[in-house]
């Protein structure tokens, strides 16, 4: 609204008798940020809406022709029957209150190891904590990457966050400096990449993963995506690559992870490495390897962050909002920045800082080790069973096909979509829009079955094939349900539709 | 740095043997969102960084003329002593680990409150909540609401955050939504606000409160800020007010309240009521009043977003941002572009959440009332014995005057500097800057007595005029020596300037 349009009304002594500004309200729609209107998050987007909608009106009575709404939408274990590792949970017990570390209620080492927390945290969990993260945390982050990568880390590029998120948001601040500036995005892509890229104005540029080799990258691909870009006067700074695949449970190969440190450093990229689900691997023979150890391997001056998370992995404690990032060949200024976009939010939860000190340095005593290895090996088992599980079941339907997931916690398998359906989606209209065919399935699913997925388009995927992301996250008696009931659904959809 | 200069190096099928895009790398200086660069967040400043340097510097067994660094720059009670309510760690415990919720460690009102909380929070703690947070919470928030206020709230009007911080962010994000939004600000003001317009491009417009006058606002000065804001073609959206004041320690009368709103309506400006120091209030005479119950007390059709807090209050638990904002007389698409932001990150940590339930909704049972109770009635006062301690202090010290702090958790005290002290500072040179005359005194107190306090030019100031934000959180023990340094420290300052 520009203001020479309400010039006429001069300010006076008594110009506050009627405001300056007219309408619309300044909190009404039109004068909302419009950048932030356009950003969208798929896991969380219409069919969640609608989702709740179901639940709010089952918990009234209604009846649905299913008895529970499934949410298989988000990887958030725990709302679909994960059991807490025990350890961790002791040891926030342990730091938050005092008597818990006099008394003999918890084991020996979850009250020593709090005492020495809490040694290193002034104040405890009640204050600030520096901002980039507790120290000894940040020292125990370095000592697990340097354990898993065979080169020392320093704990000075660690910072603590709260949660992947909060990590990929300050990282597309400060990289989309401008209107012109490009973000390499695999497609499909999780879709806070994409939000955060549009809320600060830039470009999302796609570079498509290969359903047929098992989504894999492909160079070729990557150099179409950034020669394209390129010449639309893009300014590409930046490939992001999500490994193990968010959504489609690939995990790259070591000698492709080698060939994207080399295109990256070759094309003076920075690589945003999302490596929250380094934890979650079901194939021996497609083992996760960091984009750190390669850049390491071949000494690449390539900048790179890497991120993990309490998220994800045999912990699974979303609600807990915690993560970290390790800055490689960054320049100071950048880390600079980036400490004080977390300083201006004060400081990272200390529940999420503690509990990430759980997950880089296990329990060593007999009595929490023997514990904190069952529970953990049963986890990551029961998640490659359910994988395979679901994927068979998924396998056996008529119209859809999907790869397996070799890590993190997600199918993303492909619909074959009937031209009637296709055909219906594009005269169903919901809030002015023309609903797209892949939703328009998302949405029959879940009103017939209570089930929760994704649909494709929210993700990005090849114009013209249509997806869903689903979870394998529910325990074995909620999944046989979810199996059962979209059996069942899927039947009657294409019969619906033929 | 634009692509036309560098599109002599056309691009090829062999183009990745050299970067398109030339130095200086991706995530270099230059490269980085420039707008970042030039926010500022004072309580986290150059002055903190400063302490960081000399506290791992006496780690290492440096001298120095003081024996421990003292952080009065920010309001983080458990740094310097504040013990913990119990009730609160209690839940939390309670709320995390299973076993404490069926042995008789705990009292029964803590597990009962436990179970009940869980059972209305799918998955846990460990889970994802709702975006907007957890259901229960918001219904208990909107109670707490009722009773302060004489009206009822709505709990769908509430929005569970990652302390205020998060609340502000995204409401900044929100309002700016272009380069010539500005919003009003009283100064001195509280840093996150400006650095949160300044990353958005928008405009900061300063009114200022008055000094001699308790910090009272003015509505004449409110006035003439906002005629010289139209004046220069800034679009004023929005009215920020904090109450009780941060740095100042007002708080605002019935009256001013109500001035200000109508000040609101009339140019259709939105309020944003920082009230996260609700509880800290220290007179009688001048008891909170929130900009909600005067909003509803005139029928007034201002729209108002409201914000409490875990961090201050007796609670103090910054440590674990936690905190709510209310939603009043906006419109559903706010509301909706609000939630929205909240599902990017995707909830506010979980912890955070159930503290704000036990701010909201203190416990009720003989055994966990009773110390409660005590608890927290001594916690408040002892913030007001402190606050007239130090302000009697300060006020017997050369060139220091100081008004009274009737809320919050700081001082605000005038310093006057001779002058060859602001000769000193303009011959000063820090990181390429000349050092401000307040930034020279915040310097030479921290060099001195190990004290931190904040620069009065970090949070704005009548132009002259040279102040510092104290705080006046450390236990008695720790606050005598504050004193007692501030005191030697001030006469020598006043002595090798003179």
């Amino acid at each position: 609204m520009a203001l020479s349009s309400i010039a006429s009304r001069t300010p006076s002594s008594r110009m506050f008798a009627q405001a300056l500004r007219p309408s619309p309200g300044p909190f009404d729609f039109p004068c909302i940020n419009q950048l932030v209107v356009k950003a969208e998050h798929a896991v969380r987007g219409a069919i969640v809406t609608r989702a709740n909608k179901i639940r709010t009106r089952m918990a009234k009575g209604e009846k649905f022709p299913f008895n529970s709404v499934i949410p298989c939408n988000i990887g958030n274990p725990f709302a679909v029957g994960k059991h807490e590792i025990t350890f961790p949970r002791q040891f926030v017990a342990a730091c938050e209150l005092a008597s818990l570390r006099k008394d003999n209620t918890l084991p020996a080492e979850v009250r020593e190891r709090a005492i020495e927390m809490l040694a290193h945290t002034p104040g405890g969990l009640g204050a600030y904590s520096a901002s980039n993260g507790i120290e000894l945390v940040r020292q125990h982050v370095a000592e697990y990457i340097g354990l898993r990568d065979g080169y020392p880390a320093d704990p000075d590029d660690i910072f603590l966050v709260n949660g992947g998120s909060q990590a990929v948001e300050f990282l597309i601040k400060l990289i989309v400096a401008n209107k012109d500036v490009g973000v390499l995005l695999p497609y499909p892509t999780y879709s806070l990449y994409t939000a955060e890229i549009d809320m600060m104005d830039g470009h999302s540029i796609p570079y498509y993963l290969d359903e047929d080799s098992l989504w894999e990258t492909k160079i070729s691909e990557l150099e179409r995506a950034y020669k394209e870009a390129y010449d639309k006067g893009i300014d590409v700074r930046a490939l992001v690559v999500i490994n193990p695949g968010n959504p489609t449970g690939n995990v790259i190969s070591k000698q492709m992870v080698e060939q994207m440190v080399d295109f990256a450093e070759a094309n003076n990229l920075m690589i945003i490495a999302d490596e929250v689900y380094q934890t979650n691997i079901y194939d021996k023979n497609r083992p996760f390897v960091s984009f750190k150890k390669i850049v390491m391997n071949k000494r690449s001056k390539a900048p790179l962050v890497s991120l993990n998370s309490i998220s994800k992995g045999f912990l699974g404690e979303c609600g807990h909002r915690g993560g970290y990032v390790e800055f490689h060949n960054c320049s100071e200024e950048s880390k600079g920045q980036f400490l004080k976009l977390a300083s201006i939010s004060l400081s990272p939860n200390g529940v999420g800082q503690i509990l990430v000190d759980t997950l880089v340095k296990p329990p060593t005593s007999f009595e929490c080790k023997t514990i904190w290895e069952r529970e953990t090996t049963a986890e990551i088992k029961s998640l490659g069973r359910k994988a395979k599980l679901l994927q068979t079941a998924l396998n056996k339907l008529p119209g859809i096909k999907t790869n397996p997931s070799n890590g993190a916690m997600y199918l993303f398998p492909r619909v074959e979509l009937p031209e009637k359906a296709i055909e219906a989606a594009s005269k169903t209209v919901i809030d002015g829009k023309v609903v797209k065919p892949d939703m328009l399935w998302a949405m029959e699913l879940l009103d017939n079955t209570g089930i929760i997925v994704v649909p494709g388009s929210g993700f990005g995927q090849v114009p013209g094939t249509y997806h869903f992301r689903i979870t394998f996250l529910p325990e074995p008696e909620i999944m046989d349900s979810v199996i059962e009931r979209i059996t069942d659904f899927q039947n009657k959809f294409m019969e619906k539709y033929s």
